[in-house]
């Protein structure tokens, strides 16, 4: 145990930082640690909110510093992947050009990696969750927005310019483009992520009187993609309409990827897979419709499995990965 | 010159197969040959008819068949690269389960690669062509259809089942979307290939009554691609449109390349170039309106280079490939 090697993952998102230890197998050794990234306070006590919370995971589980072999951080975009800076994020105002990676690697001495956060969930699924048997995988994470990682043998596809996998903003309509989120027209996130399902479902309304969703807004005041799903399986036409649609756009987005990357597996992770086994069926019957019979019939599309925790395990198998690159330096 | 390093790459089309040996830097060492494929003679004519193709391109290249390290094949799909196998491909009709790299690697006791014939037109032009001083590029073929190719670190996506950028059938229209050649609808080819550029200018004319493509059609009996770029030079209102819609479909298929792949580079290949700088220019104008700043900004969009000879170049140096993991796998 005590030669074992261990890895600190670290998750920041616009509201906190959830950081945990990993052994050398992907496994977590204590529960994940958060802490609040109160991004509005700047990016100074952003850098040390970081370290606190990566201390306050190896005393979680039990180690020390000195029994951590390498650290990996992750962090929403804008961002530059390869240089280990965050650019101009729009979840963490006001931060701007930080210096995240050389910052972590000077305060703990350890290799570090620094990575996207859609990215690094999707690691975390290859590495050890629903991605754990397959050579490449595809995973869309279905929030707010939609985020996306692309692996392929076991390398995160960061693309040039640290815009890989950005597959929430992929165009999947031009004649009645829906305006995004990002302030373009057309992607694949104004139709399929949760903000954008409570959108459709505000317009349906107006023109439906019979729906049990006017009910639930009445009742609750607003509607969540939550309560679409759950009226659509209590039977109710129009928010089994809405939710049929989205699993349509998502089997668009997920046939681009079979025309594209082409992998082994595609992963839906996010608050919407509390849908259960019939939505992910719909995905799948509409890829058979959309994409090359080989591909529609061998191509795992599934659930993830590690819920909130695949961006922090999934930092520490980058932080796993920039160790093992430190020992083939060194061999050199 | 005794000892330096030939290859062989071999492009088989649905009409014609074409050969040509390179050197070790990919430079053609003479003019590729040409032989009918004839593809309704059976796949055992056609196997036959790949070895003499073959052998003579080295006798054009003045030189012998133990002058030559490796052989690289290219098909059209649809083929099991992996296994080295044409499938059941649509323009080799009636050819079906063809075991063409076992059969090549027999006749000629060479290191044999086996590539989807887009994916080698990509190859070809990464390594000596437009992308040849880039890490990654994308490739769009448009012809009849549009093919596409992927190349990563010197690494061909070539996807798990055979069907890695398949980029002619990506979906970019679900509200009213054209029926492709695949049979299914939405894909980027049937809007944005020659043949669906005449589709879209044959409709358009339909509602017209001013634009000169009326009298091309009347002298000409029929409309080609070429024809309704070439009447937009002249200034015909209606062919500038098609031709502007054209490059806002590549400029919708590229961005969703931007914000999955983040290529260093996207270039266009096939008949359409010949539209010139005017074209590629409404693309990348299309772009940066589509695309996410940073890669819009700095992805290079342009033409490739190696016309109807990126193929067999591209198909020699998988054969290269081919050869140097033979002797890795010596040393080992």
């Amino acid at each position: 145990m005590k030669n074992a090697l261990h890895f600190v993952g670290l998750d920041v998102g616009g509201t906190t930082m959830k950081a945990g230890v990993v052994d050398d197998a992907g496994q977590p050794v204590a529960e994940p640690v958060n802490l609040p990234t109160e991004p509005e306070r700047g990016q100074e006590l952003g850098l040390e909110r970081m370290c606190e919370t990566i201390r306050l995971a190896v005393s979680e589980a039990k180690l020390t510093l000195d029994q951590i072999a390498a650290i990996g951080v992750a962090t929403p975009g804008t961002m530059d992947i390869a240089a280990g800076i965050i650019l101009d994020p729009p979840n963490l105002k006001p931060w701007r050009n930080v210096q995240v990676r050389k910052h972590i690697e000077k305060v703990f001495g350890l290799p570090t990696a620094f990575q996207n956060d859609a990215n690094a969930a999707a690691y975390g699924e290859f590495w050890v969750g629903a991605g754990k048997d397959v050579q490449s995988m595809v995973l869309f994470t279905l929030g707010t927005g939609i985020g996306g990682g692309i692996i392929i043998d076991d390398r995160i596809l960061e693309g040039r310019h640290s815009h890989g996998g950005e597959l929430g903003h992929m165009k999947i309509e031009m004649t009645n483009p829906r305006l995004c989120g990002c302030d373009r027209r057309g992607c694949l996130e104004a139709y399929a992520s949760a903000s954008s399902v409570v959108k459709r479902t505000y317009e349906a309304l107006q023109t439906d009187s019979k729906s049990a969703l006017h009910g639930v807004c009445r009742t609750k005041g607003e509607l969540t993609a939550k309560d679409v799903f759950t009226v659509a399986d209590q039977g109710d036409e129009l928010a089994r309409q809405l939710v049929d649609q989205t699993a349509f756009y998502l089997a668009v987005g997920t046939t681009n990827m079979l025309h594209s990357i082409d992998p082994d597996m595609v992963a839906f992770a996010g608050g919407m897979t509390a849908a259960g086994e019939p939505f992910i069926q719909r995905i799948r019957h509409y890829v058979r419709e959309l994409a090359f019979p080989v591909p529609a019939e061998k191509t795992e599309i599934r659930y993830a499995l590690l819920g909130s925790h695949a961006g922090f395990i999934g930092a520490a198998g980058c932080g796993r990965q920039a160790y093992q690159r430190s020992l083939e330096k060194n061999k050199r």
